[in-house]
């Protein structure tokens, strides 16, 4: 059996490879050709759009980082000490957490931007690449959003593996074991989560604003297409899909991804300590989500690769934006081979090696002679875990889709107005909550019914450790998701750079086909988010616990989250509460911004009327400049909130604890916040999505010619449940997403602290 | 110290006295004129609608009540016997349980049946009565619906009396004391509550789906104002707010204070027993909350009786329609003294008796030589549970009306389009959410708190009780408020007789102005009944582990819900998404029966002309069908919903439980789904009511001028959130209530059950 060293070289040498590939990429995409000057005059102000709002939000998103950073580094003075860590010293823990969660927030930051930068080079070659052939254009697209994905996710698993070998390296010789750093680098879990929450809400509210404003003046009240070059809130809105879509998304996988690595590893160090395994099984149960994550990036770079189609250009394609469903199979379009038909030939291959991949280093990495059965069951889980992802992107596209009874219902209640259209929206939002839940129910009791029944000795641990194997195996195959996901914004602006451009039709058919498809993509994509957020809740708080008791003496350990105690069923209370009054100011940010550009756009309708006869150009960056504003004004409370509600809670309610003599009061309440939170979180995600997604595709089937098509009363109608799912999808729905994880890794950063602040008595070396 | 048999005679008497003046007020009431041919030519057909719609929905759920009881009967078969019952026999359990159960169905639906008895027959007599005075109008409207808050809250008191005189009667003798009855009478609470669930979720859909109906086609597409006798859909909204707002809200009141008294009795029982306080003291421990509830009942008809103006009829009255603030102090019309001033009058008079009272009920009942502080502990938690109230009022009251910020935000973002009045008004509704949530998070901490230091020995117990206490403390007025709320109904239909029956503006004027305080009382109540719920959730929550504990051995006790077990955590995620879901269908029911009406309306506005000209008249009876049937089909389903699934769950729990050993798993898991399906529940409830409430008047606010005003594209916008609002805050919400009451009482009962299926030794006589 190897080290952990010789592990952590070979981890290295991995992400070294995927950066490799990563800039294979990116230089493949880039070699590709700009496109017409026309093109070229449009993509410009996208970058700089982009590239300006990215600057401002992350030097906000850096300042709050800091002072985060401090509070971190002097309350960490005030943090008990275990054994493990007693020879560290106060100032080597306080360094550690401190340094961790800086390069956590840092390596989401680099990732995001690269990530970007590629994204908005990317549009314009698509466009340019759509000249030349259908293959080359979808090859362009999705190349981008793999170049963005696969630099995201190993740069995630490069800090892990950094901050992991530097603490390990440096400690090492004072006693640290290899099963004991894990629960030392929580803090890059924290860094990221933070990072996340601003990037997705500050992306969020930019994109919806843009969108809402947009859409709102220009499709409703003066009747031009979308992405017409007469609106002045045009460039405001594909900035939007960049920072929103791209950057947003990018690191909220990012730190969804460290979290729920770090989580997993505490949770294997712990089952594998507690069943008292030799120390090289318990490097490798330790070590396992590393080793998961790694085979993703290859799994999904060889799925990369296999994306392609044999069709070259045709002039004449059939122009049906339709995409195939994953319920009923693949309905191409007759010209070209319809896109989603194609990544998911790519998923196929990364899902199919991914499953294999895991069940190799189940046998390799999880075998044990004190239970010779652990590793099948582990792999089960895995198993569970990628079966429990599919049916989420199933039921996702259920509800979501206009093939299906519940759009079709939203479409039918527009007949009869915007206001029975919106009952219908948050009708089936509401009831989309059902079948996943159900699912996640049924997954999360059997794999923790597989874990305790493993054999290894420590059942509950087992179980749990069940659970994160099953999350693990979810997560093997997000390193895809996430491309297709990128690809999204990536040809959506593409086509509005062929539509501003005034384009062939042939060339704008071709974008057109992309950009429909990227909405699917989307939706699926926020199904698999908020899965994979469910499912990991469990774990993350497990290994909350797991990081209590290692400060606890065994015979006082924390062992049971008490609702029925006032104190944290008040904890839950707030926890819920968070969440709506979170989602509350999400969605009135969006509101707020879009009425602003609303009026805006108006006025410039107003006072230069060449604008509607192409004589005059609108003043794009008068929106920008709006929507930028408003974004970056209103991320910085709803942020703040749900970081310093629970850190106040959890203080007071230590100090309460400390008073009334509960020693572990500050942490059950902490947990109550924790856990009900993310029950009401992931729930309210689920609606949010659901109902967002069902009301934008309602309104594409009435644009097929249901009730009426285009233009229509019912269109109008339909366009105002749209309206009120944007910022639903894609501001508070996502921004959820990583809310939950937030509070995972916030009460992992500082749940030893509410312990201090109760003046217990804790293990001393 | 009296015995407990002269303590229920005592009550028995109240009762008789209260049930003597609700027969005053109805004869008082009915004694007015009916009024001219024209208005009761009007208000036939809403009796017929009515009670016709009455009986239909009371059959269904007389056919699901006797399904239920009979699964009671049987499964009490199964349940186990605890000491305290040994001698009762199996036989006796099961009779008592479902004979208790159906008791309580029976009394909510004859308070229901009588109470809209005398509300339909007061609507036309206030109209009658504007013609005469300001002050007769008045009057007639607060008494009608003082009739039914006396009738209803008096019945229920005399319901859970008499169960607890039969009961304690029958089994004294077989060695069952006073304090181990409530025990046996859960099935009361459940009665009241799966009747109230059904009551409420029948009518609220179909209120709002003739309101919604009626108002698309009526006011939106023809132009035509509210209640004009040319909408066909008139007459089925009068129906409406009879089988909605005022049977509804009663059997949700009923259910409420059967659930809340019965749980606080368990509660001071256990408290009393396990404090070993002397059999005199355990008795009026055990039926405190029974005096409470007598004393409100007589505090709030000396109010009711103070409801008077001395102002006589003039015809020229201001016309403004706004009424006073509560936060704000009164700003009366000039003419007519403000209807909400008057009202406030008789309010200020039955609290401060009821605060008096509550104080010496504390002095007299809660005195014990254990401990000589805890009476004024508890006065103290009873003043908070006042104040509580209070406070939830006033913030409903800033959320809910124009003069504050957010409903003047929602204004404003009507100006930019229906999509943003629908965003503006769910941001405010979730945001909404974190007053009240703080509010309670105090109250209860403090009250919880004021009972463990009361001096009791058992302190967990008195710091439950310390909520019980304040619970009571709000419910003391629960009388008057139910009052005012029905006052809602019978004056809007005052409105719609004046209107459809063409009286003179003088008549309608002061039918409009009550009909305008009308819907803030509803807005109030709304506040006021999700307070007593979320203040109630944790005293029943704990009476559900109290009950669980007579069943278990002391060293086996049911002493905490461990939310990290993850079938609890299942559990939990499957309490909320129940929420969501049930939430869903009851506002898809609203939005598809809304539907229904839309396209008949339009059917008759199109196949008959002469409707709009006055010479046809419209079928109003068709559209009155369509809602019944729609409203009767579509409130099983949510219905029976939660109660099967927690059912289920329960049931599978237990079965989990004892295949692996873990005999307490069934009821923890029940305890999980409970504990946060309520707080879910409390949530959406509050988003849901304010929401609603807030697009409700956002449209009020836009019609005094606003914005441009009636007619204006703000106005229109305006309106598509006021029928998004409508079954948020009329249908989903209040059921909602309701839902978490029965998830309560469902537990209560079936508990035990939960219990014998993991096959565990339990105490046995």
């Amino acid at each position: 059996m190897a080290t952990a060293v010789e592990y952590l070289w070979g981890l290295f040498g991995v992400c070294v490879v995927a950066l490799g590939f990563a800039w294979w990429l990116a230089h493949w995409v880039l070699s590709h050709k700009e496109g017409s000057k026309e093109m070229q005059d449009v993509a410009r102000p996208i970058q700089e759009g982009a590239n300006g709002f990215f600057k401002t939000q992350y030097g906000t998103i850096a300042s709050l980082s800091v002072v985060l950073a401090l509070v971190i580094f002097l309350s960490y003075g005030y943090r008990p000490v275990n054994p493990s860590e007693a020879n560290i010293g106060s100032l080597g823990i306080r360094s550690i957490c401190t340094i961790a969660f800086l390069l956590g927030g840092l390596f989401s930051g680099v990732s995001g931007l690269v990530a970007m930068w590629v994204a908005v080079r990317s549009n314009s070659r698509v466009a340019a690449a759509a000249k030349v052939s259908y293959n080359d254009a979808i090859q362009v697209a999705f190349r981008g959003g793999a170049f963005a994905s696969t630099l995201i996710v190993t740069l995630c698993l490069f800090g892990i593996v950094l901050a992991y070998a530097v603490v390990y390296g440096s400690f090492q010789r004072l006693g640290v074991t290899a099963s004991q750093v894990p629960l030392l680098i929580v803090g890059y879990g924290f860094g990221a989560s933070f990072v996340a929450l601003f990037a997705q809400l500050g992306g969020g509210i930019y994109t919806k604003a843009a969108d809402v404003g947009a859409d709102i003046v220009g499709k409703v009240e003066a009747g031009i297409p979308e992405d017409d070059p007469r609106n002045p809130a045009v460039v405001a809105d594909l900035v939007g899909d960049n920072v929103g879509d791209c950057a947003g998304r990018g690191a909220d996988l990012f730190e969804s991804i460290a979290a729920e690595n770090i989580g997993a590893m505490i949770l294997g160090a712990t089952l594998s300590r507690t069943c008292n395994l030799p120390e090289s099984e318990q490097i490798t149960y330790t070590l396992f989500p590393l080793f998961v994550h790694a085979l993703g990036i290859f799994c999904s770079s060889i799925g990369t690769l296999s994306v392609r189609t044999k069709e070259t250009n045709s002039n004449k394609g059939s122009g049906s934006s339709e995409s195939a469903p994953l319920l009923s199979g693949s309905k191409a379009s007759k010209q070209y081979e319809d896109p989603m038909a194609i990544m998911k030939r790519g998923f196929l291959v990364a899902m199919t090696l991914g499953f294999v991949g895991i069940w190799v280093l189940c046998y390799v990495a999880l075998q044990t002679s004190e239970a010779p059965n652990a590793w099948w069951h582990f792999g089960l889980c895995a198993t569970i875990g990628i079966a429990t992802s599919y049916c989420f992107v199933v039921i996702t596209e259920y509800y979501t889709d206009y093939l299906y009874f519940p759009v079709r219902r939203i479409a039918a209640a527009s007949s009869t107005g915007s206001g029975t259209n919106v009952i219908a929206g948050v009708s089936v939002g509401m009831e989309s909550t059902a079948l996943p839940i159900a699912v996640l129910a049924i997954a999360l009791l059997v794999v923790y019914w597989l874990g305790t029944t493993s054999g290894l000795s420590n059942k509950l641990a087992a179980g749990i450790f069940g659970t994160a194997v099953a999350t693990m195996g979810m997560l093997s195959t997000s390193c895809f998701i996430l491309a297709m996901d990128v690809f999204g914004p990536i040809s959506d602006n593409a086509g509005g750079i062929a539509e501003m451009s005034m384009q062939p039709p042939e060339v704008r058919e071709i974008t057109d086909r992309l950009d429909a498809v990227g909405n699917t993509t989307k939706a699926l994509t926020k199904g698999y988010a908020v899965g994979s957020a469910a499912l990991a809740a469990f774990l993350l708080f497990r290994a909350y616990i797991d990081e209590v008791n290692n400060y606890l003496p065994s015979n006082r350990a924390l062992t049971s989250v008490d609702l029925s105690q006032p104190e944290v069923f008040v904890g839950g209370m707030i926890g819920a509460m968070l969440v709506f009054l979170f989602s509350g100011l999400a969605i009135r940010a969006v509101g707020n911004a879009a009425q602003a550009v609303v009026h805006e756009v108006r006025r410039q309708f107003r006072e230069r009327p060449g604008i509607m006869t192409y004589s005059e150009k609108p003043d794009y960056e008068k929106c920008v400049a709006i929507v930028a504003n408003a974004a970056l004004r209103q991320m910085v409370a709803p942020g703040l909130l749900v970081v310093v509600v629970p850190l106040f809670v959890g203080f007071l309610a230590a100090w309460i604890g400390r008073v009334s003599g509960k020693s572990l009061l500050g942490v059950q309440v902490s947990a109550g916040i924790l856990m009900v939170g993310t029950i009401a979180g992931i729930l309210m995600a689920l609606f949010l999505n659901n109902s967002g997604g069902a009301w934008d595709n309602a309104k594409k089937y009435i644009e097929t010619g249901a009730y009426g098509g285009k233009g229509s009363e019912a269109h109008k109608a339909s366009v105002t449940g749209d309206t009120v799912g944007d910022p639903f999808k894609d501001t508070a729905g996502p921004s959820l997403h990583v809310l939950v994880k937030l509070l995972s890794t916030l009460t992992l950063v500082f749940g030893p602290l509410f312990l201090t602040s109760a003046g217990i008595e804790v293990i001393s070396g």
